[in-house]
Parts: structure tokens; C-alpha cells; sequence
């Protein structure tokens, strides 16, 4: 498994398993003079935390911060910032029964065959948990970020096929569904209770804008910022598509009508999401990520263990009913890293000498 | 511009812009013992040739492999593959008038801003003529699979708002479209008719399947199959979504719809897409991307030129309806040179003691 | 800075400052099932550990490993390993004095330049203190090369101008010098001592060895095994000559001397020192580096403060005499980090079907 | 064989055998905006070409370099910089006689076991011809770091024994040996004389100066500037020592005479090489190589054929007596390509807000 790092300049290495002693990771490549502190990126934790809203387990994480390097008098140092989240609530004995079964939608099958072993305890590294320290990574470019301006945001659009209106993004963090139209929230709870009563779960839409980021960022042709976007959120467990701009819509849509014309005040429409030619446009980049329902159900399935025998399975312990609300953070997260890279790369991109039009 | 490379071990660099000398590429990391000669490229070059479906361009490319290194006696030698495939169509002329303009959806504006400087003629690095490398490079990834009887296949599930069935995609590479319905090709031909007529484009949906692909393939954390596959697909020009397995359905299913159970006799379903937690599962892998109109069209648009000014821009020149189907072999390109680097990348997964249940 | 991970796919990223809460560092790509405890690195680090032989500092840290993650029941699980060292002993007042002041040959005045800030105190993150991480991680890379019956050796030349010879490599890890020959050690605790006295420091010579290493290490042309040990062993502070076999001396030999003949019983003579082309030829891998005298010296030295004032500066503190003996088991972790990183890396050089001669 | 690329951010990829169609590579991540031509790199690819002093061979290569993408109007764009030499003056059938013997000192034995497999006419991609690319990949850096007024200068110090003295290193490239000291010419001539009619073959030692560079290139801990450096010119074929600064001779030195004082007007002498910490202290960059006798000499050897038997060999064709002068512009241009990274590499190493002292 060597995977565990995003990014080719601004890089977050992480580790950590549900059950383990801890979870953390390396943040490598962030500039020098940049304020930083636990209480910043707590934070940003706390968004993620379970417990804050009806879709959320009820497994009590303190999920608190502990910075162990690469900061000094209140600023980043230009050295690797190393930092740890402890495993405090972890209940293994939930998890013995499914040492020796394969959960269907889980990558217990995939894991074992990979690795010839796996910790079965809570999922292991392919927890949902592992996405604590993406946040953490995301809040530590998030301020390299700011000191360009940038801002990033992350809504629900859809939840258990019930969409929401692009109403108020930027306060979206304000409710526990992180909607931008809360007129759905009572909708969106009626939906979760039912679901929860089936012992089901659901999925949804996450959509993730970044504002006032520069002309410029994405390296062709490989590395587009679509490409790097599009490798970024698909990276997060349960997503199973990505879109920029318009998406699938352009599917349907002819060139005239899918071209954003060009004006003295700027581009007259955006169905490129931000992008033209995998580079930053200068308008707002616009990603959208569908979450599939979490896999652990508490209904009967039918699956093998690993001898092989076809057996019916009972999943118990603690679960989420959905992945939203709580990706909404992780996914704004991956966001952050990647334009932090990408500022980055595209610091050489052409001698000082050379001037724009 | 460092982003040229593709891959970590099985690794593709590639050069070359639309009317520059030639275009190529070096593929490193390729093992030795490899049937592979120019014979086995150029037929995969072949297919993405335009003049082949009434989408394309009337350009007239002949686009013949040379292979310059890594060769020897008919097999490869582990050492880098060096190739190149000469321009001989180009009428630079056709673009002396696009040297001061910004053409609209095109990388014109953001690479001249990114670079402060650009070759204009038939959009330099950004034209899709960049991706004859990507289909040489898939053909040696794609010799390599077969060692490991690994199968991809590519086809066109819809053009212009127009749906085909997947009834045989294993014969999708026998019609022109690339369509596994051949049922569509005629009102295919009539909607190209029609768009053309107008001087407008359309776009659509491919889908790839890679069949035999072992259990195993697929670095979690960040470089999930899934990832490594939407990364690949969405760095090509024009595609502005992907889906993996049930994709964007995935939204509005509950788990124990989306769970795909497991059998004696495999997997009951296969909404996942052939991939766990970032992991191959055995199953077919599948994924969707989603084309927009190419950005070329002959109607009037509006836009500004490299002053500043506000202009009305009429392009001129060869160009395709549609980069479907011509994309088509890229895509294909894309998930072989994946599947390579994923199956190199999972040699090491355990020590050679450890055994599968 | 970006340069705090080693390896391409054996992979060991580190953090970690003298003076901060912690080091540490995560492995990324060591494959599952590889027996692995905190004990089996506890062993390695108090080889390094101060206080052991006469040139080491009196600064008494316990260098205590916390494994976070990657290992179950005693294996590893092909997850990434994090693991912690904390700092316990740190005395900052120590430094107070140098905040505002380069001293000479340390890293100082470079880092105040490259980022702007430096924690000053111990040396943050250009202290010796941050290769207890490369030990830990090549403690791990070490049970991996044991499953390949690789063995790795690494023993003092030379310390302050006296030589050794090599009687014993094999039984150097028994005396606190790390000698292959303990008819030095009386001259060598003689040398110590008084440069000691004089407050001054001094240098020396280590050589490595590793044995058992199969044909086929390295990736020419520019990875060739020769270059990646170069830079392994040039990348530890206070190394300023790296040598391969004959290194310097086949300088002044002729072709006929130097080419190594072979025969049926194998190599006739090992001037390559193991490595033909770039690429492990099966004889012993021999490296030699050279160390400074560590810069931290108790005799007043000229040099600048922060306002480019000239100054005469004492240090204080508790510093090493010499980096020798301590930068021994240093020195071989990072060939072991090398070598599992070149096994892991050989493993596509050749397609099964294949056969060596 | 992945090992192909060179640099981070500044990266030359290259390919290409001795008996192959042509050698070539590309060239990711130069700036856009530096001026560019074949004739530039010609007249550095013309420096190593054969014919030019008495140690070399008698192939009459015109190495003519092609640019195939990635300037334009007489300068970079940004977009990678393919370019090809062809090789004319191949002779393939002086080695039928080795496809099946393993020449003593060379990588024909390494390979086969290795790839299985091996181009044995002229030493395939293990030939020194390889080398041609790295010049003309160094050329292009060579004109990224003009633009910051950093030069670099390669001089032979030492040859077959015979040493000379640092007179005058910026003339050095005005004689065939590249020596700074003309006064040893008629000895060096004299000593190849010898050696070539004994039929053996001499090395030596080659310095590489790096003049101008600023405060602050290399990244630490692992990619320090000398770690970059030794893995640069010990990647090079026939190195097999690398030294920065004082290099070995800082064994036997003591502290107070090793570091290098502060004063106002810069540091007063240079034993560190212009590298503290692996950070660019501002002074001279000094490195040295030290380069074996070539493998090829006309005597006989005693050594093994593919069949495992013992057999004497006698080479025959066309062989330079030393890999010096030829390998001085390699030397140059290695470190000229990991200067041009490391530029780029620290552009993002503080936040443009934080002041230098």
C-alpha cells in the first residue's frame, strides 16, 4: 500500500486505523510563515465530528488535534508539520464476528485477497475514519489559502434523492446538513429517520466551489486541475462520480450553448466549472461528487466468510445512516489540497521576465 | 507545465503540439520480454485516425509510428520506449488569424495567462492531437495487459442526446461509431448531419469495461483504483464527468440496493464497478465519462482578443462534430496504461509467504 | 520543504524538530505480513541511543518507539506504519543564547535565509536528533531484507586520523565504536579524549556493507543502485564523500586492475564494489562515507548575528565529539531503506515468462 | 527499468540505445519565456563529441540534435521540449562476437540477469552514449540558469595519476582535456600514448564548480543539495566517488578547522563546498567525481559466456582510453539539471509575506 500520500508539493502522507492507537499524518511542503495552531485546525475537525447531525453514529470520538512538529511561535517553519489524532472510543469487541466474514459493499473482501491479512477491527485503514486526518491536511492548506485569497466551499445538494436549491452556499456551515437551502432540512430528517428505522442508508450530492482562485493553476496534460480534482474526490471512499461545471449536462448540450462566452467584464457563464484546457480560468471552479449509501446496513445480507460458505449476515454496532453530512468536510478538504498543490506547481511556470498580456 | 508524465512504474511522458515537428513519447518502466513492435501500435493508431466516421475532421494525418528505443528483436528490453509520430497535415496557416484572439472553451485564454506566452497554431499543446501519444502508449500497456489476459474494452453509449444499449460491446470496434447498438447508427449519422449543417458540435458518453482484471489492483488510501481512473479519464480534453460502476444512480439508491452481495458462484450484481474500498474485486471494472461539444464550431461567437478588446470570432478550418468517437480509443488508451501501472504498482502488496484465504 | 521522504516505493516520510513535542515518521509500501514490534525497533534505536561510548553527548533520551498503526497481531498489514519518539530531554534555555546568532558550519544562517524563520533551538529539524526517524524506518526495512536473507553491516574505518582495520565487520555492532577492529579502540578513547579536553571535534570514515543481495538492484540510467546509495548516505548530515568498491583509488588504477574478471566461482575480486552498470551483480555491496567533525565546537569562533553584526561565539551545551559512533546505525538504515526499496522496485523489471539464462 | 527521469520539477526523461534508431528525451517543467534553439544545445552536445582529444575513440558521431516540440518563435512555451539524435555511425557487427559473452567490468552481465534479456551491440542503453542526452538536457538548464546568473564550470583535476593544479577553471574549456593547468598537457598526452598502445585504459578525477547560486536551494532532510548532487554525478556511468567541498580530507580535520567562519564579508574560506545543512550557502558550489579506468580495454580477459563457461575475451572496435575529457560536459550538465530543480523546487519554500533577516 503505497498510496498514502496526496499531492506533489503541498503533501499529506497519512496513516491510521479505526481501531489502532492513533490516526495522523505528515503534512511536507508547506511554506514557511504561515499562521498556524491545534485550535485552527480543531476547527475543521469539529465539522467532521460524529454527532452533530440525525444522519451521524453515535460513536463519541473526541477527535482532538496534537501538533508535533513543523510549527514555531505561531507559524509554519517550512518543516514537515507532523501531527496525531488518538483512537479514544473504539469498542473492538463490536467487530469480532467480523473477522472471519467478507461485509459486501466493504473492501474486506479486496483487502484480505490484496494483503493476505487485514485488521478487521472497525474496517481498519478502509474506515471512513481515515478521513480525520485529510481534514486536518485541508485545514493546514486552507491557510496557505487564504494568504491568496482563495476561499472553498462544500454543500449538500442531494440527499436520499431529495435535492436541495442553490440558495445560500456560503451558509452552508451553519446548519448540520450543510445545505445552502435549509427549507429541505425538514425533509432531509424525515428522510434519515425512516431510513434508520429500515435499518437502510442513503446517499446523495456534494458540490464544492472555490472562489477567487487565480488564472493559471493545473498542469497539462496529465495533471489538469479537472484530472487532480477529479483524482482527489474520487479518492474519498464512497464517491462513485465526479463532475466539473456542467458535467453530465454537456453531454446533452451543443457547442454554442456549452461555450462560456468571453466580455470585457468577464466570462458571461461558467459551464466549464473554472476550467478551460485543464487550467484555472479565473472563474469559480465548480466539482460535484455523488455519494453512494454507506455499505453497513443492519438489514440481513448474503455473503461468504472466509472459508468460503455462503452465509447471512447481521451487521451490528454503531453506523452512520449517511456519508453526508459529515464528507461534506473531507471532500472540501481534498479541494484545498489539491489548489495548494497546484499554486505550487505553478510557481515556475514562466520566467519573471515573462509578461502577461 | 510538468504535468506530462503519467504513471508511477509503468510510466508515460509525452511531447508535442498540433503543428510543432512531431509528437511522441517514452514509456519507462515497461518490463522486458514484451512481444512489441510498430505493427502492434499503428493499428491502434489507426483507430483514432480522423476520416474514419462522418464526425471527424478532413485533416488527413497518417500518423505512423516510429519506435526509436527499447526494442530488440521483436520484444521489449526494460529500457525506455522511446517513439514518435511526425505532423505532416498541418496548414498553419488556417490559425495566423487565432495568434491575437481567445477562442471561446478553448485553453487560448488560460495557457496564455499561465505561460504569458503561446503557440497558437491548431492550439499547440492543448489540441487533441496531443493524444496520438496516449493511444501509443496504451497500445504497449495494452501488450502488457494480455500477458495477464487483462481486457478492455470502449464504446459510445450516446452522441448527441442519443442513447445507445450496451447489446455488444465486444463488437463495439467494428462500426465507425465505436457503438455497441448498431440499431443508433443512423440516427446517429443524421443528428452529425444536422449539427454540421448548423456549424455547431455535440458530445456524449463512453463507457469502458476492463475484464480479467485479478483481485488486488488499487493503492488506498488516495490511490484508489477509482481515483487512478477518474484521474486518467477526466485529464483528457473534453471530459467533464466520470462514473464509476452505477455512477451518479448511486445517489438515489439505499445500501441494501447498492451493496452488491457476495456467492459462491461471485458477486450477485455488480453495481460497484469491479472495485472495494479502492480495490479491484474481481468483478468487470466499469466506468463512464461524459463528453462535451468540442469547443470548435463555425457560428459566430463572441469573445475578446489579446488587447482586451470585445470581439466577434467565426473559426475556420478542419475540425470534428463531435470528439466522439475519435476519443474513444483515447479513453481505452487511458484505462490500459492504469490497469498496467496499478498491476506493477500491486507486485509488492506482501511478502511472497503470506497466502490468500 | 519537500524533501522529507525517501524512497519510491518502500517509502519513509519523518517530522520532527530537537526541541519540538516529537519525531516520528510514517512507512508507506512495506508489504503485508512482515513480522514487525515496537521491541524489534527499540533494539536498532538503542544503537544510536547517547551515552554510549565516550565521543557522545551526556543528553540522556530514552528514544522510546510508539508504533500508531500498520501492524496487527505482530505482522504488518501492508497499511502505512506511523510511529512517534518523543522528546523528553530537551533542555531550549540551552539555546536561548543562539536565536540570534549563525553559528559556523551548522545550518543556521542557510535555513534563516531559505525560509525566513528557523526554530533555533537545538538545531530544530537540521539536529542530528531527526535521524532516530531513518533508524526506525530502516529497522523495518531491515525485517523486510530478512526475508530476502539480506544482511546489512556497517562498521568504523577511521575515527580523528586513526585507522582500523577490517578484521571483523561481523562483530563491529559489539564494541561502542562500531570497530571491525578492537586494537584501536584504546588509541581511539586516547583521541577522544583529548580533543575533548581542547573543546574541539573531529571526523572520520564508516563503511557499509551488504550481503546476500541478489542480481538485478538498480534502475538505470539515472536510479542506477550506485546513485540511490549516494544519496541516501550523502543526504545524513555531517557526510561530505560518498564512495562505491574502490572508490578514489580507481583513480589512479588501470582498466586491466580495475574490471573484476569472472569465473565459475563467481567475481575474481570486487573493486565494483557489487555493482555493474548501476545494477546489483550478487557480490557484496560496498559503500564508504566520509564525516566531517561535527561543527558544534566549545573554542570561540568568529561569525555574524542576525543583524549582520560580527561576533565571537562559545557555544554551550551538550554536544557530541564526534558523529562517529552514533551516525553508524544511521548510516546503515539508510542503505537498508535503499536496498528495500530497489527489491520492491525490480520486481516488473521482467515479465514471469521470462527466463534468466 | 523505471529509473529514466531526472528532477522533481526541472525533469529530463530520456531513451535510447548505442545501436538503436536515435537517442533522445523530453524535457518537463522548464519556465516558459527562455530563449531556445538547436544551435544552443548543438554547441554543447559538440563538447562531447568524439574526436576531439587524444583519449577518445575514433566514431564519428555528428550527434546532430532535433527539437521536436515545445519552442516556439525562439523560445519556450511551457509545454515539454522533446528532441532526438539520431545515431549514423553505428558499426553493429564488431559486437556479434559478444551477444553471448559477459564483458568483464561492463553491465552486459547485470542486465541479462536483470531484464533476461539484452541489446548487446555496443552496450545497448548501458553505453556511454546514453550521455548524450543528459548534455543536451543540461543545455536547456544551462539557459533556465542564466536567466539567474548562475554558471557552471567542469575541469579535469587528475588523469591516469597525473594531477593538476586549479589555475584557471573558467579556461579550462578551451583545451580537449578541459584542465585548468595547461602545464599538463604534454604529460597527459604522453600517459595516453602509453596506456593506448598497452591496450588498457585510465581515469581521474573531474570538478564541478557552481558559481552565483543563491541562499537557499536544497531541500532537507533526504533531498539535501549535495544528496542531489551525489545522486546526480554517481548516476553517471564510471563514477565511483563523489565528494562535496573538502570531501574526504574532512576526516582527518578537527572542527575549528572544518567550519567555515562568518564575517561581513562573507564566509572566510569554503571546506563546506558552498552547502550547509544541504542548503546553498551563497559561496561556490564545489563537488568532485571521481571516474574509474573504462571497462573496455584490448587485452585479454578471463570471464564467463551465457552458457556459463570460462572464456578469454579480447575487445575489439573502437574505444576511447579514458571516459575523460567526454565525461566533463556529462559532470557539467548533471549539475546544471539539478541546479535548474532545486530552483524551482524552493520557489514556494516561504510565504512571499515573510522578510529575510
Amino acid at each position: 500500500m503505497s498510496g498514502n500520500t496526496f499531492g506533489r508539493l503541498f503533501k499529506l502522507t497519512t496513516f491510521g486505523e479505526s481501531h489502532g492507537p492513533s490516526l495522523g499524518g505528515i503534512i511536507d511542503g508547506c511554506p514557511a510563515g504561515i499562521a498556524l495552531s491545534e485550535d485552527i485546525i480543531q476547527q475543521e475537525l469539529d465539522k467532521r465530528k460524529p454527532g452533530q447531525s440525525p444522519a451521524g453514529t453515535t460513536r463519541q470520538e473526541p477527535d482532538t488535534i496534537k501538533l508535533c512538529s513543523g510549527v514555531f511561535e505561531g507559524c509554519t517553519t517550512g518543516t514537515p508539520i507532523g501531527f496525531q489524532i488518538a483512537n479514544k472510543a473504539h469498542r473492538s469487541q463490536d467487530y469480532e464476528s467480523l473477522r472471519e466474514v467478507f461485509r459486501p459493499g466493504h473492501a474486506d473482501y479486496t483487502y484480505q485477497f490484496k494483503y493476505g491479512t487485514r485488521d478487521h477491527r472497525g474496517g481498519g485503514r478502509a474506515s471512513a475514519r481515515e478521513t480525520v486526518s485529510r481534514v486536518a491536511g485541508g485545514a493546514v492548506a486552507e491557510q496557505f489559502l487564504r494568504t491568496h485569497n482563495i476561499h472553498v466551499l462544500a454543500y449538500t445538494l442531494e440527499l436520499g434523492g431529495i435535492e436541495a436549491e442553490r440558495i445560500a452556499p456560503e451558509k452552508a456551515c451553519e446548519n448540520p446538513y450543510f445545505t445552502p437551502d435549509v427549507s429541505v432540512v425538514e425533509l432531509w430528517n424525515q428522510r434519515i429517520q425512516d431510513v434508520k428505522e429500515k435499518g437502510d442508508s442513503i446517499g446523495g450530492i456534494v458540490e464544492i466551489q472555490a472562489c477567487n482562485v487565480p488564472v493559471g493553476l493545473g498542469e497539462p496534460v496529465f495533471d489538469k486541475l479537472d484530472a487532480r480534482l477529479a483524482y482527489a474526490l474520487m479518492g474519498v471512499g464512497a464517491v462513485k462520480a465526479v463532475e466539473i461545471g456542467a458535467g453530465m449536462d454537456t453531454a446533452d448540450l451543443c457547442g454554442s450553448q456549452n461555450n462560456d462566452p468571453l466580455s470585457k467584464d468577464g466570462f458571461r457563464q461558467n459551464k466549464a466549472g473554472g476550467i478551460l484546457g485543464g487550467i484555472s480560468s479565473g472563474q469559480t471552479i465548480t466539482a460535484r461528487a455523488t455519494i453512494k449509501p454507506i455499505p453497513s446496513i443492519f438489514l440481513p445480507q448474503k455473503t461468504l466468510n472466509a472459508k468460503g460458505q455462503e452465509v447471512s449476515l447481521q451487521i451490528k454496532g454503531r453506523h452512520d445512516v449517511s456519508a453526508i453530512p459529515r464528507i461534506v468536510p473531507v471532500l472540501k478538504s481534498m479541494v484545498r489540497l489539491t489548489l495548494a498543490d497546484m499554486l505550487l506547481l505553478n510557481l515556475g511556470s514562466k520566467c519573471p521576465s515573462v509578461q502577461n498580456p
